[in-house]
């Protein structure tokens, strides 16, 4: 838990760069002591809160550490101030993300840092939540408290990006998974699916499912493939369950409808699909969500996001099939793209790809991973990243 | 150029594998030369000869090394043995392949061998040749040297497997050869296709061409891209190039045939192809070959392949279209797979994948990388591997 300049080798070799050089450039202290505060952001699933860590330093050395754990537990700042104790009168305090100034299910963290005598707060990034941006930083400095602003900010927005967005644009943060052949097949040419990729791919399938929210299929994967969608190989709670189904398809018998009791289940639909349907699924623990669709009769992906927003669901995992993936990438409401291709050709001539779409008319203008980070997982590789949509 | 136990840290930690430690099994001293060997083996290119490496040993050190540089050139044992010169007396001789017994263009190494008063020859893989099979072996242990078989058989019988192909099938071992998206794609909705990959992958795919006796695109490919298929980002050779192109529809104003004259050039045509196209590609340094079509018209793969195989193409790397992919996966004609995959994705719903065939009906029968090597090759990644069509 000691940041890397406490466990720096004492002469590294000339030609070598230093262990805390990134891009070239060496970190400063602050960068470091952020950095680690950004690694304890990312336990728990604090969902529909951000992710947010906190550390104390006094004279160089860790006196307490905290992160947000779970909707209405302790905020970050307060656990560090916690575990700190007397220690914290006279710390500096790293945190992620800009410290509350309201009073929600918890008192707000300036009057807690303020309490505490807590000499100076460096700050990852400023809160973007319209209502609030700013007033942290202000108490802060009008309590005599030093502040610095946006270290490594691009790393501490990022790690709030599934909230920003929630509480910016009123949408879901959306990954879109898809697991494929190398020739981008996720089904042969009589439909079988099981399996493209390996047992260690799909664990850390469950792991993503794991960290949303929700995860969401379209009707015609949940037909073909009859999925859990659930959380098996791998710690951590099911996601809520979506299925896209304008017409109400879902069968009774489904695994889906049969656990809906177990693990929450909404279906969202047209205006007009059958109400007895709807009763139907309902007395087996599913809720379905009526919503606008297109001229062609689809569900309008937009809308059917902000109802999901609506219902505290902050991040959102895509899971296809190609239809849905391919509306999702045509609308841009992809954020992130998590792809496991497997070392296999599956060929089907005459049938849909992994993703059913346009498209863009030039390779420059295809939605793109700008920074993709590879890995492999047993026979499979797994790339993740951003989207990027190019003009 | 010394082998691991040279270099072998004088203590290892205890909880660390010993460096010679392969898959848990610990390499005999045999071996560890015989993998030195090998790696010399991959230098030079031998074709239509195959590629062999040759170390002498004595009393522990290495006296001589040598590969098989080109065809007509020196055999990697005599290379070995004319650099140890006094040495090679007493020696042991590690080769990948078994020595030749025949006068082809250079004299047999079973004499140079006998002559040299070598102690003792191991033997990667036995001469795969129907005609020498088991002569060189017989000869030399009739004469009184020591000869042990098959040390690292499968690696070095990889070592031969495009020679092996060409001496007992008659036909080239090819290499398919693909440059896709996350989607597996290769062009968009409008057809533009560059690029796809990044620079490091297409430097790579240069390399991969000066490794091979000739590289195929389909006349698909040859119209829509006009690519030259030479080897610039890379040292090396560029190979013959092959265009599959039934009717003759090549341009003689693509770069393929303006630039004939410095880089050999063939064109695969059916028998009832124009014969003053011909003349006119002939005018300009194409060799036009004409072979057998199948009943839809298309050019029959296997006899091409043939065809090219009496030339002396040993190793073939197909780059496409998605047709002669796709031809050349279903006619299971295809050993080796090399696949590069950019982070993006491409999209055209209706348009062909990367590789246009049926496909096998579930992923089990799936053709496959069984052992895949995966790279990073700038923002790409790269697989590669040789190819295995399960039942």
């Amino acid at each position: 838990m000691m940041p890397k300049q406490e466990r720096r080798a004492p002469s590294p070799p000339a030609d070598e760069p230093a262990p805390t050089s990134v891009g070239g450039s060496v970190l400063s202290e602050d960068e470091r002591w952020m950095d680690l505060a950004l690694q304890h952001a990312r336990n728990g699933h604090p969902s529909p809160n951000p992710h947010v860590g906190a550390l104390l330093v006094k004279n160089g050395q860790l006196v307490g550490v905290a992160h947000h754990e779970r909707a209405g537990g302790e905020h970050a700042e307060a656990g560090a101030i916690r575990a700190a104790g007397d220690k914290a009168a006279g710390a500096t305090l790293y945190v992620t993300l800009e410290p509350c100034n309201h009073h929600g299910r918890t008192p707000p963290c300036t009057d807690a840092i303020i309490a505490a005598k807590i000499a100076r707060v460096v700050v990852g990034v400023r809160d973007p939540n319209p209502n609030v941006e700013g007033l942290g930083v202000e108490k802060l400095r009008a309590a005599g408290v030093d502040v610095t602003l946006n270290v490594r900010e691009p790393q501490a927005r990022a790690s709030i990006a599934p909230w920003q967005k929630h509480i910016t644009v009123g949408l879901p943060y959306v990954s879109l998974k898809l697991a494929l052949s190398l020739d981008g097949r996720i089904a042969t040419r009589s439909g079988a699916s099981k399996w493209v990729t390996g047992p260690d791919a799909r664990a850390k399938v469950h792991l993503l499912r794991s960290r949303n929210d929700a995860v969401a299929v379209g009707i015609g994967t949940a037909l073909a493939d009859d999925p859990r969608l659930t959380v098996r190989d791998a710690p951590g709670d099911s996601p809520v369950r979506v299925v896209f189904d304008t017409k109400l398809r879902l069968p009774i018998e489904s695994r889906l409808v049969q656990t809906a009791r177990e693990t929450e289940t909404l279906v969202l639909c047209g205006t007009d699909a059958s109400q007895a349907a709807e009763d139907e699924l309902a007395s087996y623990g599913v809720e379905c969500l009526r919503t606008s669709q297109s001229t062609e009769g689809r569900l309008d992906v937009q809308a059917a996001l902000r109802l999901l927003a609506t219902r505290g669901i902050v991040s959102l995992m895509v899971e296809g099939g190609a239809e849905l993936a391919g509306s999702f990438l045509a609308g841009r409401f992809a954020d992130e793209l998590h792809v496991f291709v497997a070392p296999i050709l599956l060929g089907p001539r005459g049938r849909a790809g992994a993703v059913d779409w346009a498209g863009p008319d030039t390779p420059q203008q295809a939605p793109r991973i700008a920074t993709p980070a590879w890995e492999l997982v047993g026979h499979d590789a797994y790339v993740h990243g951003p989207l990027v949509y190019p003009e």
